[in-house]
Order: C-alpha cells, then structure tokens, then sequence
C-alpha cells in the first residue's frame, strides 16, 4: 500500500471541528501534499485551506481524494457519493479513514475499476497476515508508549521523526492508526489486524533495515487500558523497541471513556513496559517523556516538565511547547554511549 | 451460537493421529454427546468410537457432524465435500476446526440455506464485537495462564471444571479456542477476534453471573510468547479473573514454534501474569500450578510438583496423574477465606 501525493481533503458537510481531526492532522502535518479542501453546500469547518473544485484540484495534480473525515458509526453518508464518483472521474484515487469501507459501495468499487482507480480504506489491513516471530532485525527503533489512549502518541513521534530528519539522520515514521498513514501514505491500522497477527504486523511495518536506520514507530493505546492492552503489547513485542518515549496528558482523570478507571502512576507505567518490551530487545531504555501540557501556563508545564525529567532521568517536554530536541539528542548520546560500551566491550 | 449436540465426528481420509487432535478432544472429553466416527476409505487412524454410516448417525439422533480435523493450511480437502452435503442430508449440522470456512463454499452454503441447516465456523467469531470496559462484574472467574502456547490449559480447565462438578459446585468452562468450542457447543476463538475486542470477546463470553457461580476460562499463548502475548493481554484483562492457574511442560526447551526464544521463569511468569491480572481484579491471586509431567517418572513428577508447590505456597499437579482435587480445595478454601475476612470487616 502507498497513497500518491498531493492529497485533495474532502470536508463533506461537516459542522464540527472534531469531525475532521483526520483531515486537521494531513493539513498540520503535511501541507505540501494538500493542495486543498473541497467542502460541500452547508460545511462550516474549514483546515485554512484553499478550496479548490474538482477541476482546479485536478489542474494542481491532486492524485487521491481523501475523505478524513468522522461521523456516527464511521459510516460514508449517501450525499457523499456523487463526490467520491466525481474524484475517481477526476483522476484521483480514494483514500479513506472511516470504519466502513467505501470499497464495499458497489457503484464506486465497479466506477473505479472501470477507471482504473485504487481505493484505500485504510483502517481495513489488507496485507497478508504473518505471525510475529520475535527475531532480533537490524537497525533502530523508537516506539511511543502512554499512561492511556489519546495521550499525543502519533503528536510526538512524528515530530520527533521531523526534528531527526532536521539532523540529517536516517529517520522514518512508522503509521499504525489512521491519520498517521494518510499522513505517510503507508502503514497499518494495528487495532484492526486479527489478534494472533498484532505482533507479526508490526515487525512487517519496521522491518529489517540498514544499522543507521532508525524506525520511529506510532503508538497505540495502553498496557493499563482494559479495552485496548491487547494491541499496545502486540505492538510492543513486534516493534523490538531499543528507545520507548512515554507519552501522558498532564490531568487526565480517568482513562479514556472509562470513568471508573484511574490513570497509572508513572512508575509503574515506565516498569511495565520496559519489562514487556525486554521480551525481543533486552537493551531497551526509556528515551524521554513527551507530555500534552496543555492543562498548566506555560512557567507550570516547565516547572512540572524539569521536575520529572530530574526523577526519570529522561527529557521530559511537551513537543509543542518544547520541540523533541532534547528527546533526540538524549537518544542519540545514549546510542552513542552503546556503540562506545560494545567497542571498548570488543576491544577488552 | 450454541452447537447442538450429540455429534458424528468426521474422520476424513486421516493418516495422521495428530491431524484429529480437535476430535479427540471431544472424544475424550464428551464421549456421551458423540453417537460415533466416521472415515474415508484409507483413513488409517480411529477414536475408538463405533465406526457409524450417516444413516445410522442419523438414527442415532446426531444433530451436528464436526469436522474437527486438521491438514496442511486447514483447507476443505474437495473429497470431503460429498460427506458434508450427504451429512446436510441426513438432518445434520456442520461445525468445523478448520481454518478455512465451510460457509465459504457455495455449493455447501446453498444446500444448507435449502434444507435449514446451520454452519458453524467456529475459528471465526459471528458475534458483534464489542469493546471491553473493565467493569467489575458479579460472580467468580478462574482463567488459565501458561509459560508458553500448548501447555495443558484446556485440559487443565476441563479437569477443573469436571472436579468442581463433582462437588456440585455452580461452575462452567468457557471455551477460547476451536477444540473447547466444539467440546462446550460454544465459545469464542479469542485469537481469530480484531486486537480492538480482545477484551471486550471475553467479557462478553463470562459475563456477569450469580455470586456462587464459577466461570473456568481458557487461556490462550503466554504473555511470554512474542507472537501471541497481545491475544493473552487481552485475555487476561477480559476474564477479569479472581484466580489465576499457571500451567506448564515440564522440559520444555524454548517457546513454541521459535527456538531462539527461552523459557520465561516461573516466577517472573506468575508476577507479569498477576501484575497485569490486578488492573482488572485487585484481589487476582494465584491459584494452583497444572504442569504437564510427561517428562518425568511419576515418581519425579511427584518430587517436582511437591517443591514446586512449596516454592510458590500453591498446589502444583498434574491433572492427568495427580487430578485436580487440590487445586480446587484449594482455591475454593481461598474463597471461604475471603468471605469470612469480608464478613469480619464487615462485623468490625
């Protein structure tokens, strides 16, 4: 799978903001692939975008109309056809990161094999199953880890991917929910993948690679989060992480939809997948904790960020407020520290 | 789904004892829901089940012919499809182990749709999937738990279960994988569910219940095994268990299908399995060790479980040389206890 570039984002008819978190996340992230938005009559959200026609949008070399957007039930409202027609009339594949699969609308499936055209539902994993094996590959791995869902896990390994890349490293971000592939144009949908495969799909996404690679790979979920532990350990074993970077909202009260349960403790958090992830990588470490601190002033987020820095003895920050340069530097001291350790270790 | 019995287990053209694992299974566990077994010419292997025509099945009463067999790829060998439909025929149900569906073959889906028959699949789940909530729910669950994959945890909850029976205790065994499934007539192949509803397949196959009821669940892989741990995270955390039984082979050299991976301990086994047990039920404990002493002389085996036992404060048994008596005196003394701790508290 790999979704041509520029992108066309289709905002349907939507009224709220959150609707379109999909789409927001291309816009932000990536906006020299966007080359606009194409909203219907009674759409009052907007990504700051120029909107374009279809006909401009094509003249521009728009290659896939990307429906980012969200609605009850994740489902690809009726009204939206005749636009998802006219994109693949236009030239553009479709690529989509709804629960219901537009391929499973027969007048677009049959239009777009008649025109030639890919449909991409992205959360539906369409590559053959394989089952982990746990072997050691080669080259280096990040993997984000949090004290819950929805904690800026993609947030904070994409701009650490930005922030390595800007060093000149050998860097590649590793998608494995939704907007994180539509904004790479690859990756896999982990929570969608068939449960005696998680592991085994993820050492597919990041697979063997040359020693100066390094796979920054997006987190899913929480080993404390009783709906979703089953992915995030999957996730953890497949990924053979040699760096976690714990990700946390500073004054979540609860875990995500479940009044009833209490967030983790750091601590046990940071110990917990350590030791799982030692499973297929003895030598990981922490590298980092990347927080959302949105809650606290910014003199309160700094003094929150040092004083758990100073406890963990990680950077700690928010990649917003902060930027991952201390994140990265740290990681690559310590690989540094390594590569030194194992040479003098040959040497003796 | 509930699989209606008795049954006539299908032998295929079998040369393979191993290939009729899942209906010997059956034949063990359920000789009275089984009128019978019947071949193919040049099947070489038996149940030691009367060898019955479809007729006399069919006269017998049997409701469901099982296909619970294995070969290469768990394909639908084309020789078996006339047995299938004449078992349509005969008034009879299907329920297959087989990786591949039954129900995907059109000729046989048809001729069942005609005649009113069901098809049972039962590797993959029909049930609406559902997300876990972790929410406490009324009535006990025991869940098995294993150092690796194919460790005794279905025969270990069957003999649970069967035990508890005996001493007419309010007890069920909750099926996780395609042999227990078709031993119950229901149940869920945890492993074959989307990672999102791990959790949530196994709330919803023990759910809440009576406060003297006992749900004995199956396990499934370890959290130690790297291609399957995500699967028994998930488990773990859906069963919500209040007693853990860690089982075990003795002189197992490395985890199943993977050379290059050793062993967990057993200590580190118990604390992850525990560890991660309590996020869902604070008061998990562990409840005996079911280890499969094939290795050993009884003798040894006898040795072995007793400094075993002792080392962990636990029975530690052989189901199938020593029963399941201690494990379930055990277990069920540690529930007086509890009871009269609360009672007491409650007096206080």
């Amino acid at each position: 799978m790999e979704i041509s570039t520029p992108y066309l984002l289709f905002l349907g008819d939507s009224d709220d903001p959150l609707s379109i978190k999909t789409s927001r996340g291309i816009a932000d992230w990536r906006p020299e692939i966007c080359v606009g938005q194409l909203s219907m009559p009674g759409c009052s959200v907007s990504l700051n975008l120029p909107e374009v026609s279809f006909e401009e949008a094509a003249k521009k070399g728009a290659k896939t109309f990307i429906l980012g957007l969200a609605n009850r039930g994740g489902v690809i409202s009726p009204e939206w056809i005749s636009y998802i027609k006219k994109a693949l009339e236009s030239g553009m594949d479709i690529a989509s990161g709804l629960h219901k699969k537009v391929a499973d609308i027969k007048e677009i499936q049959q239009l777009a094999d008649r025109l030639g055209r890919k449909i991409f539902d992205v959360r539906h994993p369409t590559a053959d199953p394989q089952i982990g094996n746990g072997k050691k590959r080669r080259g280096k791995r990040i993997l984000a880890v949090g004290t819950d869902c929805s904690v800026g896990k993609m947030y904070t390994t994409l701009a650490l991917e930005q922030e390595m890349q800007q060093q000149g490293l050998n860097v590649d971000f590793c998608a494995t929910g939704q907007t994180g592939i539509l904004i790479k144009g690859r990756g896999i949908s982990v929570d969608a993948v068939i449960s005696d495969f998680i592991s085994g799909a993820v050492e597919a996404l990041a697979p063997e690679n040359t020693d100066d690679h390094w796979d920054i790979i997006e987190g899913q979920g929480s080993l404390f989060h009783p709906s979703y532990a089953g992915v995030s350990l999957g996730l953890l074993h497949g990924a053979q992480a040699d760096i976690l970077i714990l990700c946390h909202e500073i004054g979540r009260e609860h875990m995500r939809g479940l009044p009833h349960m209490k967030l983790p403790n750091m601590t046990s958090c940071i110990e917990a997948n350590i030791s799982a992830a030692r499973l297929t990588n003895p030598d990981v470490v922490l590298g980092g904790i990347s927080v959302n601190s949105s809650a606290l002033t910014i003199r309160e987020a700094n003094e929150w960020c040092n004083s758990i820095g100073h406890k963990y003895g990680v950077p700690c920050v928010d990649p917003l407020r902060h930027g991952m340069k201390n994140i990265a530097d740290y990681i690559l001291a310590e690989e540094g520290c390594r590569h030194e350790g194992s040479a003098t270790f040959r040497r003796a």
